[in-house]
Order: C-alpha cells, then sequence, then structure tokens
C-alpha cells in the first residue's frame, strides 16, 4: 500500500486530514477532546482560532489519522465535541527515519531524537519528557538542561 | 453521485474547500464579504489570522461550498476582495441526522437541534437565534435561557 | 477634570480597560456578549485568542468605557459571560478633532469623517453603513464603493 | 490595605499584570513555563500569538500575581524563557463571592461553583477535575456529565 | 497538463499545498525560514498560530509550490526547521489575468497591477515597494500615496 | 528620575505602552508602518489579532516607548494608520544587565549577548544577524550555526 524510498524516508499516503469547525463548544471542553483524541491513536491534533459567522470566536479542530481510524475518530468527534458534521481528505505524508542516541549529562543521560537523511543528522531533538524530569529533579531551569544536551552532543 | 449510509448519516463528496490568502484588505470589508458569501449560499465561510511575508498580519478566507458552486464564489471572491488568485481542494463530508423538537421553558417553547445516531440522541442544541430573541424581549442573560432549555430537555 | 489641548486634541484622563479571561463559554455567546456590551454603551469590545491552562483555547474580552461605567459594565460581564472575576486600570486617551464632510458619488453623497490636525486634513474614512447600503442597493461590489468615494475626494 | 465591600463582592488593588514578549523560545519551553509559574503561585497565566519585527511569530506572555510575588515572578521568567526584561503595571480585581454546592447525578455527587450577589446566583460551574474524573471511569462523554450536572441543578 | 480558459483566467492543476506543525523551534528561526522558503521558488508560505498538545503554542507552516518542487522545499524544511515529517495535498488554482498600467501622482508614476475578467478591470492595486520607496523618499505617510494613486487611476 | 538596584538590573518606570485598535487598514500597511515605528525609536512593536464588531478581523497595535516619545509616535500613528485615537498607560520595566562575549565558531566569532544576576549567566543568545549572515555566506542551515554556537559556548 507504502512505497517506501530506497533509504531514510517513508512516504505514507494513508493518512487523512479530519477538520471540524466549532463555535458552541467551551475551552475547557476542547482541552479535555484533544486528549481523548490522541488516547485514541491520533497522530496530531491541533486547534487554530477562527472567526465564524455572528461575530463568534471560534475553533478549527484539525487532526491527522490514518484512513482506517476515520470512523473511530468521527465517534470521538461526534460524541465529546458539538459537532454534526465532520471533513476530510487525503494527504501524503513524508516521514524521516528517526535514530535514538544518547548524550551523557551532569544529571545522567539523556535521549536524542535524529533525524537521518543518507549518511547526514540534519535534526537533533532533546527528549522533553526527559528533559522535563531532570528540571524538576534537580530543580534547574529547562533551559540549562538543554543547554547541557547540546554542549555534550557529539559534533 | 453520493451514497448514502443505511441510516443516520449522510455522505457527501461534492463539496470543497475555497481558500485566498489576504494582505491587502481591511477588517471592515472583510466583515461585509464574509455576509455575501452566506447569502449566496456559502456552507461555511471562515477567517484565519495569518503570518504573511515583509511582515504582514495577513488573514486566510476559507470557505465551503459544493463543487457546482465554486464559479459563483470565485466571482464574489474576485469582486469584494482584493485577490488575483484562488485555489480549492475537494474534501468528504458527514453529516449526521437531524430531528428537530422543543422544550418547553417558563418564556415559552425553544426549539432544539438533536443529532442522532441509531437510536441516540448524541447532540442537542438550542437554537440560538430563538434563545437570544427570549433574552431581548424577557431581558434575562442569554446563559439563563440557554441553562433553563438543558434544565427542562428531557434525559 | 479633563484638559482640553489648544486646539483639535482632547485628552480623556477617565476612561478604563476592563478584562476577562473566558476558557468556560462559547463563541455562539461570545458573539452575543460583544453586542449587549456595545447597547449598553461601552466605547469598544474585542477578543483576543488566548492559550490557557490545561491546553485551553480561551478568549481575553477587553473593552473599554469610562470610569462611571465600570458597575455596569461589570454587571452585564457577571450576568452574560461566566466569570467570577474582572480586572481593570486606567488609561489616557488621546482623541483627534473629526469633521464630517460628503462626497458625491454617482450613487449619491457618501458622508467622509475626517481627522483634523491643524489645517491639516491626515485621514479621510467613508462611512462604513453608508457604502454598504449604496453596495446593496445598486449591487455594485464594495471595494468599487470606497474606489469612488477615494477618486471623488478632494484632494 | 483592600477594602471590602458589604457584601458578596472583593475589591483587589493589590495586583499587578507583568508581561514579557517573546521571540526566540519554543512552543515546548512555553508549555512547561506556564506550568512552572502556576505551581509558584501565579494567579492566571496565559499566551497571546503576537506579530514581532522580522517576520518573526512571537509569544505575548502575560501573568497576574500579588505585588509581592513580583519578584519570585520576575526569577522564574528570568531563568526560564529567553527574556532580558520584564514590564508590568497594576490593576484592580473585583472577585465575585463563591459558594461551593453539591448536584446528584447518576454517577455521585458532583460540585458546583456558584457565583453569588446580593440574593442571586448568577453563576453555576460544575467542577472541571471531577466531571474529568466521572467522564473516563464511567466511560461516558464530557459533555454528558455537565448535561446531567445541569439537568439536576435547582433551579 | 494544464488547461486555459479561453480568456482571462488560467487554471493550474500541477499545485500543492505542504504542511509542517511547529513546537519546537523559535520565532526567530522562523522568521528567517519564511525567507529562505521565498527565494527557492515558493509561490507562497504563511504561518497560523495553533494550539498543540502538552500546552503548547505552535506554529503551523503552510507554503504553496508547483508539484515538482516538492522534494526542494521538503529538503529546505527538514534542513531549516525541526521537523521529522512534512505533509501534502494537491489543490487546483485559479488565476486571473494581471495587467500593468502606470498612473501619475505629483512623485512620478506608479505601476498599478490589474486583474481583468472579460473587458472588465475588477482589481487595481499600486505596486507596495514602489509606494513604499516613494514614501520614503519624500517623507510622506504611505497612506497618502496610495490615495494619491487611486485618486489619479482613471475610473 | 530612575532607581537603580545595586546590581544588575535596571528598574526604569518612564515607559508607556500605547494601544490602537485597527479594522480599517491592510497587512500591506501594517507591515510598513512597524518599519516607521522602530525606525523612531520604539522599545518595541507588535501585533495581535482580534476580534471586533460587525464580524471584523482587526489588529491591535502595541508599542513600547518612553513618556517623552508619546507624541512623535502619536503622530506617527495618525500619518500611517487609519486610527483617529490612541490609548496610552504607564508601566515598569525591570531591564536586567547584558554582557556580550564572543564565541568562536568554524566560520569565525559569534556575539553572544548574555544576561546577568549576581555572578550569574542565566542567558545566552547568539547574535541573530550575525548567525544569519554567516548561514547565508557558507550556505548552511540557520540551525547549524547556532547548534555549532551552543556546543563553543564554555560552560
Amino acid at each position: 500500500m507504502n512505497n517506501r524510498p530506497p533509504n531514510h524516508e517513508h512516504i505514507d499516503d494513508q493518512m487523512v486530514k479530519m477538520e471540524v469547525n466549532l463555535d458552541d463548544i467551551s475551552g475547557e471542553w476542547l482541552g479535555y477532546v484533544m486528549d481523548v483524541l490522541f488516547d485514541a491513536g491520533a497522530n496530531d491534533v491541533f486547534y487554530t482560532p477562527i472567526y465564524m459567522k455572528k461575530n463568534r470566536p471560534g475553533i478549527l479542530l484539525q487532526l491527522l489519522c490514518r484512513k482506517e481510524a476515520i470512523n473511530q475518530m468521527k465517534d470521538i468527534l461526534l460524541k465529546e465535541t458539538t459537532t454534526l458534521g465532520i471533513r476530510y481528505y487525503p494527504l501524503t505524508v513524508h516521514r524521516m527515519e528517526r535514530k535514538f542516541t544518547h548524550v551523557e549529562t551532569k544529571w545522567g543521560p539523556v535521549t536524542v531524537k535524529q533525524g537521518i537523511s543518507g549518511d547526514n543528522v540534519f535534526q537533533s531533538s532533546p527528549e522533553y519528557e526527559e528533559c522535563r524530569k531532570i528540571a524538576k529533579k534537580y530543580d534547574v531551569p529547562l533551559k540549562k538542561v538543554y543547554e547541557e544536551v547540546w554542549r555534550n552532543a557529539e559534533k
């Protein structure tokens, strides 16, 4: 169903974006809905502030999921939001190969997610949750934890 | 052209989303354009604030319409906005079955739009315009009108 | 209470800005609240999308009013929104002298609001509601109405 | 220092709003900073998307705190964000009296926070965290939990 | 590959929209990325503020380009942003015919871009860069330059 | 007029924030206005998308300047925008001591702006314009330039 290019990149043509416009739901519920959708396996969920008719500040809910998840996501949206309709369209997703390495810091090792293209590491991201835990445990600014990781990563 | 699933749901594959990026039009005109597009039969119209080149705060105008309305909507956009181009792409829309009931309140009946799935009412929305008129006529907060409707709706 | 500078400018030091953060109210109600506040005499009302705790998309409601209107505005906010608190702070407002002239167009005269500073007209704005009515009545784009006014305004 | 009006309302004139403009920090860190500020006792923290120089999408961080907390909040902002300056201004806060009642639902009692003015209950909000727990525990939509609370609240 | 309608309009079906969600990049870098993408031939690039998981204010980067430019744009996004994946979908673009005329002003001629449909000029835009240079050179408000152009344009 | 705390911090109580709401100006002009205000000495200028009456997407322009610059900024706002009024309020600004150091990279030295508090460097920011020039000159991603600076900065 998917074709995999020779190396380091995966092309996925089985994804869709679903969208719902919402003008009769509170922010409180929307914070909850996002969690429910992620828990159910949505690849991504995000909100955009929009201007709707009758001077209404509304929210555009967008989510990315695989085609086979459309019905499950639709059920959640109908149950947990106030919409009576949803829309979606297919899209193609390119995902780069990811490799996980570890960088030593004075507070212990931190996982770094690397993006690989050919022999090239074009992207290095310290894992947020690990850095957050170190920041809390050692009472240091999160910023300092990231800086330490960046400094200790080999070139 | 459309296939209708056995019950309670309509799948419409004749819809498109049209989009225009605008950085040389005032908010005053945009408020007007939205009304014109709705009056002409757009299914929905909404604006998103965007960051455009040269430090310009712009607006992304998005509208939903049926395929056969593309040319009419395009004509309005060209006449009423400052764009020289529009873009669009098809999308699939699932619409749930709607039923209208009435809920008694101390100020008279209020229509409630229900979303139906199987034997289940998963969604109940008091009609805004009716609630607004009651709020104005009886000088009560709109909030109180909605609360009264919710309280009196049978379970 | 106010001091009026020699000409063309009025300094008002009796104004306040009131603010409310809202994360448990729908856009539908917010569209209504704005109208109620303007009808009650607010000098301006506007909404900003904000990011609140627990992943909630919220709205910052801001309104400008005179100090003596604080209690009236507060009452409306408590009744019509979901807040249990409001905040405000004083500000100074400079307002330029306004003069109204008329510009002839092929559809009749249109009022133009001018901003005056010394002998200088630094600002000319066609009145939106008049232009809107012409656009509707003569079935011309609003844009064309404004362009006609701008062209016919004397230099 | 504060004057307390006869009933149901508290006027607090010891509050400030602090603000920081940020264009060189990631959203990842900002999500963290909000939690740290709330944990340290900020009364509220919220973000607004802003357009900054050189085509930069930035964030305006705003927080409300008491005057005596200014230095503590400033320290956190300097440590955890990328700013080298903060600004603040005093504001007056009106807070309405709150009363907590309980509403019975089929899943047990839920706390409702009420806003009181004179003998009037002008505001009733089910406690979010309790509703969320019920929704998770009984696998019902959050919306249904709120609707049940509203329906069962006495008028 | 494209079909060209009889006059004044070009339908381009070789365009795509690419999208990336970003929550771990600063506004400073994003201002830079926009320039790089335009320089590399993107037809348009724009940012939308979005609400992402874990309370993160993020940015949705969208760009329009021709299908044959997908790989080039993808390379830039991988190198210059922090993403490990991109998505895209095809869209149809209608572009109206443009004609360039000149309008005389007291500061010299200014180019005006016109949108043409049949024999109709439905759109006239003074060229921003020329107006900006006049405003700077003659120390007049940009607004006055545009007003002069609009006034002197033939009807 | 200002009191300077013992070390590393400057408290400035001569600043104001000016604000203007704009619903009848294009993004094109707003991009220009920001540059003009910065050139005239504004300490900061930024825009927020707002929802105004009659369904208008508007912009809140905010600028920070010293009290003695109020009239100059006001003149620019009246000339270059469409407003007939401006508002402002005083605020207190804390600015941390800044020190500039240099970090060696394979492309030459880069200035790093440090925030100082006591003996502590709590903040280090590579100078954007220098990094940008290196990125362009050596055809490397801006991201790589920053990473190199961070890695080579002494702890």
